[in-house]
């Protein structure tokens, strides 16, 4: 059977091979995952998803979630997937043992919510947010917390959310305005709204844990006043029972995409609605943090998943349709012959590699934050530990951007694969077209995390992370330069990381004169540039492990799989690390276009 | 009021002022309209707009066309829109004075449908194809035709399409199979099916004239045996009666966008359907073309029109929605101040800037390409004829190509502008994103179109038509070179005209040796680099218009307007400008990575 929305060979190269996920089990707290338990893992989850996911992506869109009386009606698999979710222990999957986990590796998690993802992007935020959720009262919350909450969410059970956004603050958390009200019974009375709420509300689960940021009463303006709070859908009586707690669905968003997936608006405390405070007054925004990073790496890897399910939908089309001739040699066509695949068209095939190049690069992306995450667990020293902190801070943005803009470029290139056809809805082209739009929007927006990695990550720590990731990229380079065949492509490479130095060089006087926003006007530009540079260096890492492999003779997959990926690496590096030039040339253009200037009425 | 869809003052300042429109009356054709009459014209359409058209573009989506019983049903405005488009003249608009059409030079008309579009996008084409039909036996069609169908189509009593594409045969019109069978009576009897008709069918039109594409039984294989053929759904009796004509429409697509457009599915000869020949047999498709020609220029005013009706809701948004703070000097937030408008984020501003340039260039694009139609109509030399035809001929993949791929990246910007309110169902963005992405696909996708340009267009007569545009780029970049605040743009549009050359020069051995498989290989990255060029010297005419005006003490508009206008071509200069050096890259380098060898298996 041809693939239908990922390739199980191509994820397990990008693990064992390219990011050598089983050095992992070197260490204490992975050492039960040697290959084979993660083979097992990973196909246990493949036939989940065959199963209960796929089946159900294309209704899930034509029957979106209704509010109904009060009531989010969610299509019912979203139950099943979230008990079997449960059983399978995907939700506290990173866990350590002793709090009901699976001690499961980052790069494990991202494989198989990967898969999730790229089998159903309508299903699997209900289980990764309740996972989010969980993972923060694990970390921050108080005993009593923990042992109410997470064992029935990580169950599956009971769901979680994360409520940050407000009608009159979207991207903009100091001006939050729901307020937990303190009580002399240590809990506090929460009044106020949120919106576009993922997975907020749904007609069958029992509970939904919200974690929620408010003010406490009287707290300081801005960032520096905002609280974390446990705030259930219905709240523990103690006796085992539930009692409603104050929450109150006002309705559930119509999209564009993932309608499947419910986009709620909640009303706080029209009637008593207790809030519990998770760590210390103040500090949530720190807390939130943690589940947003994570998040942030989550969106990212949607894109990838859903770049990666259209691809594989175009590519079988490609591999099926009929349409027109190849040219011959002296352009004629020959009519007596019948007409080729459209594979075979330049164009065509174009389009597939760029899908290609998009869907296993930024799958490859992915991996490497999660490997970083991963090496910051195990770490044996406070310097190892710091390292691979920084990289994974300076790579989440890019992370979180990069698949989410360019997937939407590989998803249009899927749809214009297939022609009208492509726009049809009988087709799913048009779908992942839609669901995949969000991705830029969701969790900090395309121009926030732009701004979070100029103006925070490039610079912190007196640019650390920059230079380690420098570090990282060169050590690739100075290999792949060892092979004949990739040292074109290294040197490439070497020359984008010099460019980078030119155009922070460039900026930085803005900066040291105090313009930021001067300094930030072009952050979104610079995004692009550092993102193309980065995917560059990915592509650049799996040719090489491909390179290596065609050397030996024990080699797991056959030549033509790794020079498939040679192939795509050169395609990476002929049709989009060119236009890492123009960013650059943006970005160096001193003409300031976008920064109000009194004395310009531009619109 | 702001302007909800389009801004009059910048369409008449392309038409009058850039395109000098009115230039045209000086000739015997068009002596009628001069600025009074033209005036009058655009305020009519655009309460036609107002009225008729905008107000349902949004109920037309979420009611779309619904196949019942056998019948197509669209929406009920549909039927009102056609007759007072043929009321105000907008069908028959560029026909003779004594065909019954308003002899209105192709600028206006295309600034007419520009209006209309980016009113309603769903009812535009109903209109814009049912006068391409008209055309088609206008210009080719025996008297007996023209005098039966044509008066009913221009008044928007009967419908009309272009009928090519067959389920076997979509982008390769060599394939078609549909078949006319001679008859003694003169007529054909027609037997064939046909895809993706637009307009192919509605409840409530007395009847729909289809112009479509068919082989004359034993006409040989190929182009070269497709034949032209009126073909009415209801046939006229003779006695002032019609009867049906074996026209039945087997279904309607549901499509991803523009869901108020039927897209139907077409069977031809269940029972008897009567054929008529336009024109000679086997000149079927050198007479399409005139209507193809035509249609391509619609799509790409179509994209125009959507990205610009995009344009303006993402700005009045902007204008409206207060988030965040602007970053002080020093880079502190001053929570004591209330939140900014969105406007004020360099971010945002960029994001409208690209859509304002996208918009505004693209107009300007279609109304250079109509001004060469019109100037090919009034020639009064054949030399003068020819170079206008040629120049009309090169624009045009172009004029298609460029407002439908960039429009797509503009819309998507628009919805980014919204955040989570533009993916929300409830705002406008998320449907015109929708709308939009057909347009690449529709009249030849984008790869036909860039084939058509570097197979056809460049190289015609011994490059002429290449270097007609040249040299009429080279006129706008001397006079700019003349202006001090111009100068440095003209000098990059110049070099880019030096690099075009580059790649034509490293393109033109693989032709020259017969492999033209390899010459067209990136015929699309070809087109990407043209584009932007000629919207390049587009921009740069816009900005030197503005800036003679600045000069000139009795100006139409305030300096502002001028000042925006090349604020806008700096901005164009500054962020898409720059992507050329990475598409002539990209074609310069010799990896040849899109061309089926046999000993490779990428997929």
């Amino acid at each position: 059977m041809a693939e239908q929305y990922m390739s199980m060979a191509t994820l397990k190269y990008m693990l064992y091979d390219v990011h050598q996920l089983t050095k992992l089990s070197a260490y204490p707290r992975f050492s039960e995952y040697d290959d084979n338990a993660t083979n097992m893992f990973l196909d246990s989850v493949k036939a989940f998803c065959d199963k209960e996911c796929f089946p159900y992506i294309k209704e899930m869109d034509e029957k979106p979630v209704q509010y109904k009386d009060g009531k989010v009606v969610v299509h019912p698999q979203v139950q099943t997937v979230m008990k079997k979710a449960g059983e399978l222990g995907l939700i506290g999957s990173s866990f350590d043992y002793e709090q009901g986990g699976l001690q499961l590796p980052s790069m494990m998690n991202q494989a198989a919510y990967f898969m999730i993802d790229a089998a159903n992007n309508h299903v699997s935020g209900y289980a990764g947010l309740t996972s989010g959720a969980a993972g923060l009262i694990m970390a921050f919350g108080s005993p009593e917390l923990k042992d109410t909450y997470v064992p029935n969410m990580i169950a599956g059970e009971w769901g979680g959310t994360m409520c940050l956004t407000e009608p009159q603050a979207g991207s903009s958390l100091s001006d939050i305005t729901t307020t937990a009200y303190p009580t002399e019974h240590g809990y506090y009375h929460i009044k106020g709204q949120k919106i576009w709420i993922s997975g907020g509300d749904n007609h069958f689960t029992e509970n939904i844990v919200h974690l929620l940021l408010a003010r406490i009463e009287g707290a300081p303006a801005g960032t520096k006043g905002i609280s974390l709070f446990v705030v259930p859908k219905n709240r523990p009586t103690g006796d085992g029972g539930l009692t409603p707690n104050g929450v109150f669905t006002a309705g559930d968003f119509q999209k564009l995409g993932q309608r499947g997936y419910a986009t709620t608006h909640l009303v706080f405390g029209e009637t008593e609605c207790r809030g519990f405070l998770v760590g210390e007054p103040h500090k949530g925004l720190t807390y939130m943090f943690q589940m947003m990073n994570g998040a942030r790496i989550s969106v990212g890897r949607h894109g990838v998943s859903i770049a990666t399910a259209a691809y594989y939908a175009s590519l079988q089309y490609a591999h099926e349709r009929p349409q027109g001739r190849r040219l011959s040699d002296g352009g004629k066509k020959d009519l007596t012959q019948g007409q080729t695949l459209i594979i075979n068209h330049p164009d065509i095939r174009r389009m597939l590699l760029l899908q290609k190049a998009i869907s296993e690069g930024t799958l490859s992306l992915i991996l490497q934050t999660a490997r970083y995450h991963d090496m910051e667990k195990v770490a044996t020293t406070d310097e190892e530990r710091e390292e691979n902190h920084l990289l994974l801070e300076i790579l989440t943005p890019i992370a979180k951007t990069y698949p989410s803009e360019m997937g939407q470029v590989s998803v249009s290139n899927g749809v214009q694969i297939l022609g009208g056809m492509g726009y049809s809805a009988e087709t799913i082209l048009q779908q992942y077209y839609r669901d995949i739009r969000i991705l830029a929007i969701y969790e900090g927006t395309t121009g926030i995390q732009s701004l979070d990695l100029l103006a925070r990550k490039v610079t912190m720590e007196d640019s650390k992370a920059l230079k380690l990731l420098m570090r990282e990229i060169k050590t690739t380079i100075q290999t792949a330069s060892g092979h004949d065949e990739l040292k074109q492509y290294a040197e490439v490479l070497s020359a984008k990381l010099a460019l980078n130095k030119d155009i922070l060089t460039f900026l930085a006087p803005f900066a040291i004169k105090g313009n930021y926003e001067r300094y930030l006007s072009d952050a979104t530009i610079y995004m692009q540039y550092l993102g193309t540079v980065v995917m560059g260096w990915q592509w650049l890492k799996i040719a090489l492990t491909a390179q290596e492999a065609l050397k030996k003779s024990d080699a797991k997959y056959n030549a033509d799989f790794y020079n498939s990926q040679i192939h795509t690496m050169k395609f990476f590096y002929k049709y989009e690390m060119p236009k890492t030039d123009g960013f650059a040339e943006t970005i160096k253009n001193s003409d300031e276009l976008n920064i109000v200037s009194e004395k310009e009425m531009i619109f």
